[in-house]
């Protein structure tokens, strides 16, 4: 008897998958990656981490909570070297590449720089920003700040923020205060045991009044000798779903006085006299809202194509049932339903990833003509991007479990990484704005939108359908391309949109508030938001493949672009039908078409996803090795990860008196005793008098068991 | 300067919550129990569990992999004695509570106790059982056994089991092997460190002749040293993505001898001869396969009746925005949008507890009469049940995700237990059969009714629908009783299930083989599976109210029965459209409507969710208590949980460099080390001859920086 392996193995099958494409595999990455520059800095940064010690991926599962903590510190130390050396384009993209690798770590050190630095940069005035860049902002030595922003009982809503800051007139100082549970300082990132200093969100108060939610730089530690300052308390906040390797903390403030110099004071000011001057206008926060939704579109992205990256490999040389006696069994990715649980989810990261890059051009381009800016453009932006990141984020979470899923029962071990990587990309879709209330955002942008249409008014290029009423009406003739494709769903956009505007409008007829009208109209108003932004996706993508020359590159991302078109209509084939843009017939002829380009597309999905160009280091998933020795890397990582104990830990206390216990042959307990006998003879020893009862009674309870 | 409570603090809020419903909460909880005794019997099992220190909840987030093994192990010791004591229905509600309070520990014990035993009293012949039972396979004393039926590279497709059992006639004994790394026997709960003896699936082989996957009771270890036997090889498959308490092992068997009456011969035997006797009939397993999935059926409602009492509980209590100045802030259960999130959700938990009831006694019923029943009967049964355990372990881990959303950034928390509910119940979605396969095979009997219907066969109840042609051609009127929402659910379902069918027959026609043409069709076959399983859902709900007596309490169980069919109107909305069941106009008319159930049903919300009866113990999650002290149990257990270390772990080793770190004033290099005037001179020298070029060389590397 010998150990046969059996043929073809695992990594020759993946070998096969990369014999025949119809383009090349590094153009295709190129393309994928917006340049060639940006796709060779991704990959040195890979190789980077693959090499430092404090990236260490394999062992990752089976640290604790506090090892994670420590670890991600290390790789905090590793990068502030780049913070002070590297422009600040190369730096982003090398975040962006972390946020991928290392969700927590980027976390961690994105709210100390990206943060707290920005809250500084934005609200300081140029004598205070210099003051703090002495003390060390900017290379993170002499002050590592965090962002005391969200409380206990106050997320979403900023300005309802209860920690106070009152000004004391006599020693011209802040006093910092948290005035009671709810108001306590939740989720800060860095603060558990991190942090020196935190830009403190709390409502300014100048003799007894009022003033709103300003920004207040506090220190937390002594920086010598990290105790905490007398007034703070501070505690960590423990366990969460992901992301352990951030220190979220809470902080109590309690009567914490501060120079009245450490209110960033570039907008809103108080005089030594206690004078309050707010600015003129009230800011534009639009420039940085955007900016942080674009790179979670991108992120969604790259780390949908993570995901996928493992799940397309996997079904690749998996393989389960034979077709027929003798025969191979088949390779999952060979059954058309695999087919059509991977392939649009493929397309759908492809898409987030020309969309995010859309997004940060038009961001880029914004950001260079704000003052020249239409308001209608800039507002358009700004809904859009919350409608992205909202849509985006949950697309990308289901893409993840849906991965974990198409991987079968190995999807539930913690080393094929697809488990870590929802809990780590779960948060995605709560901060920076609940995903279902930036949706209901971007639904207000659009019926406001969908009002200065009918008034006739110009329109933002990203809005422009609602302008034409044919987009609205047009029908489709069957045969769907990329322009048929578009009308859809502007069409159903604009009708959805339709909806939620007349229905508000009719509820500001009936009586009710503004306010009032936008939350009875709310569950239109998702859906218009859901209609728009799955169309804006679509055009993005669209317009990306369109701008290319024609190569077999190119023709391959249209291709897939065919794919998330149609098989975003089918999923919203509710809409297409209801707004008459799709017979009955024709949406069967899409569901034919998406079948057969799951088909097609299949067959070149694994050279498609490794223009993905994610190393095995990042993946940090056997299931996903990039040479498809599946089996082999998977058992290696499990005994590796897993030695077993010497010593039983609980045999001799748990497990051997079970396997040595008899069955006690449970005597039936009144038969046994004799109780009812018993009973009986006490029945008549009671009867025969006083004197006998109190015989027994002395003899206590004993006598209950042997009467005399 | 005070510390202010706010008012109304949040305990009032839900107390004021259960001031006024229109119906009595217990008599509503034993209406949802199915009878007062199974509701008791519950709230009996919680006080225990509540009480026995192996049950401690609180501290769970922060054991280690270990410790919670370990945790598990006393409460599998503590759970033997009811397995002797108690009547095998009376155990099995225990269990089905024990599933929703702790997972991992229902896998541990369900392993041993269902799973090996199961296999061992349904392959055994009456003397092996009567051996097993002498051995103490009953009372798990002697042995405990684990189910080693999954391999490394084999799940599915269990015929495929590359495991061998090779019959050696001369000394009567089977030899189990492992013959390549594939063949690992692999996710083998209990096998790391709990269990004795194996349930082996394995090839048998005799005389060199395959004859098909069997089982074989193959020991483990000694049950004194508890020393792994010779030629098995265990090892620990470490962390999962939840249920770390199951301590799944791999398993190699290297020529491993067991005698020939360990191979469970009720069905196939093997003689001393070797001659193999295969039983006249394929066994039926249809039962055991029911009755898992019925229970993930029940696990299914009672596991989202969990999430959403966190779910409910907190948004009541959570404000967030005022509605105006001076105003509280809104409850967040009070804003349309978030009815839209929970309502449904919870319309939909209970939907799936009368269905995992109804299901439950359908296969009571075929258990007692398996004789009588007629095949499409069974296979109706069968088909049906496949296509719930998909749907409804789908819909239990989607409310899961959907309540921690709703909980925003708390639900991230681990202590709001919501992360563990996902982690710990996404494997219902692959084991006991892929979701997609299962729903594909659903589909597949489907496809098989059609047939039948359309040659005027008799139909099993479930499918009846299928013979009455009215029914598939039905329009609604507009407004939507119980019965017109039925009528559309046939009326989608028999459509979607026609669609598969036709597209089945045509590719048979076309030439494809009957396995080429199912599975080409997949994509139809999926969808008339999940239109049929809904509507059964509908239905079985419905029916279920319907025979209540018309109280307070049914009234409501009505009211919410609507909510579900309507929203499940809407949620396949496209379906209904396609098939002209409604118009656009009437699908508004649904919408309409769901939003005025969201808002009623949102008025008794928090005692509808108190009559899921989960004490406190069980929801472990201070976002959900029950007295809706939500900040202050969840601070308290914030701090119980996380103490601060008396010194920072790494405040010396990292933090402190970084702080007093200089940045360093990078010189530029060139410069200051003078290079390009010192190769100038090199240069020159070089120019200068031989001699001197010789020179430099035997200085070696060190000229290089100071030439002569």
């Amino acid at each position: 008897m010998a150990f046969p392996r059996p043929k073809p193995n695992t990594m020759e099958t993946l070998a096969s998958e990369r014999a025949n494409h119809p383009f090349n595999t590094r153009k295709l990455a190129i393309a994928l990656h917006g340049s060639e520059r940006d796709l060779e800095l991704k990959e040195r940064f890979m190789a980077e981490i693959a090499r430092h010690p404090a990236f260490k991926s394999s062992d990752i599962h089976d640290l604790s909570k506090d090892e994670i903590r420590e670890r991600t510190m290390e790789k905090f130390a590793s990068m502030v070297h780049f913070v002070t050396t590297e422009s600040l384009e190369v730096f982003n993209l090398r975040m962006q590449l972390i946020g991928i690798a290392d969700p927590a770590f980027w976390t961690r050190f994105g709210v100390a720089y990206g943060l707290f630095l920005g809250a500084v940069r934005s609200g300081a005035t140029p004598n205070q920003l210099s003051y703090w860049i002495d003390r060390g902002v900017l290379g993170l030595n002499g002050v590592i700040g965090c962002f005391a922003m969200t409380e206990l009982a106050h997320g979403s809503n900023v300005a309802g923020l209860e920690t106070t800051a009152t000004f004391d007139e006599e020693t011209d100082e802040f006093i910092i205060h948290t005035p009671h549970l709810g108001a306590t300082k939740w989720w800060i990132g860095g603060a558990a045991s991190t942090a020196t200093h935190a830009a403190v969100f709390a409502q300014l108060i100048v003799k007894g009044k009022k003033h709103g939610v300003k920004t207040f730089v506090t220190p937390l530690r002594d920086v010598k000798t990290f105790d905490l300052l007398p007034g703070v308390n501070i505690g960590d906040i423990g366990k969460k779903m992901g992301r352990d390797g951030i220190d979220n903390g809470y902080i109590q403030f309690t009567f914490v006085r501060i120079p009245r110099a450490h209110m960033l004071m570039k907008h809103t000011q108080v005089s030594r006299e206690g004078v309050v001057t707010d600015p003129p206008l009230a800011q534009l926060t639009y420039g940085a809202l955007i900016s942080g939704r674009t790179s979670m579109v991108g992120d969604s992205s790259n780390t949908a194509k993570k995901a996928l990256t493992i799940a397309v490999r996997y079904a690749a040389v998996r393989r389960q049932f034979s077709s027929g006696k003798g025969k191979l069994e088949t390779q999952i990715l060979d059954y058309p339903i695999h087919q059509r649980r991977l392939m649009p989810l493929v397309a759908q990261a492809v898409a987030m990833g020309f969309t995010g890059m859309k997004l940060q051009a038009m961001y880029n381009d914004m950001s260079a003509s704000l003052d020249v800016l239409e308001p209608s453009d800039l507002k358009e932006t700004h809904a859009t991007s919350a409608g992205l990141k909202a849509f985006c984020t949950w697309a990308c979470l289901d893409t993840i479990e849906k991965c974990r899923q198409a991987c079968g029962g190995h999807g539930y071990s913690a080393y094929s990484n697809l488990p870590a990587m929802y809990a780590d990309f779960a948060v995605q879709c709560s901060w920076e704005g609940d995903n279902t209330i930036l949706s209901l955002q971007a639904g207000r942008a659009l019926v406001g939108a969908w009002g200065a249409a009918s008034k006739g008014k110009k329109l933002a290029p990203g809005v422009a359908y609602l302008g034409n009423p044919a987009t609205r009406t047009a029908k489709s003739d069957g045969s769907l391309n990329h322009i048929d494709i578009q009308r859809g769903f502007d069409c159903v956009a604009a009708n959805g949109i339709k909806k939620a505007a007349e229905e508000y409008v009719k509820l500001l007829k009936s009586g009710k508030s503004k306010d009032e009208a936008m939350e009875m109209c709310s569950s239109s108003r998702f859906v218009a938001a859901k209609l728009h932004t799955m169309g804006s996706m679509f055009r993005m993508y669209r317009e990306a493949v369109e701008e290319m020359p024609e190569t077999d590159e190119s023709k391959v991302l249209k291709t897939v672009c065919t794919l998330y078109g149609l098989w975003q209509m089918e999923e919203l084939q509710g809409a297409f039908l209801k707004y008459g843009y799709l017979t009955a017939d024709q949406l069967d002829k899409v569901s034919e078409q998406v079948d057969a380009l799951c088909l097609e597309i299949r067959q070149y999905a694994v050279p498609l996803i490794d223009a993905f160009a994610l190393s095995d280091h990042l993946i940090n998933s056997p299931l996903g090795k990039w040479d498809g020795s599946v089996y082999e890397s998977y058992f290696a990582q499990v005994r590796a990860s897993n030695p077993l104990p010497k010593v039983h830990p609980y045999f001799e206390r748990l497990i051997r008196p079970l396997l040595e216990r008899k069955n006690a042959d449970l005597p039936d307990v009144e038969k046994d005793m004799g109780l009812d006998e018993e009973l009986a003879e006490m029945r008549a020893e009671m009867a025969k008098g006083n004197q006998k009862e109190k015989k027994v009674q002395k003899k206590g309870a004993s006598a209950m068991v042997k009467p005399e």
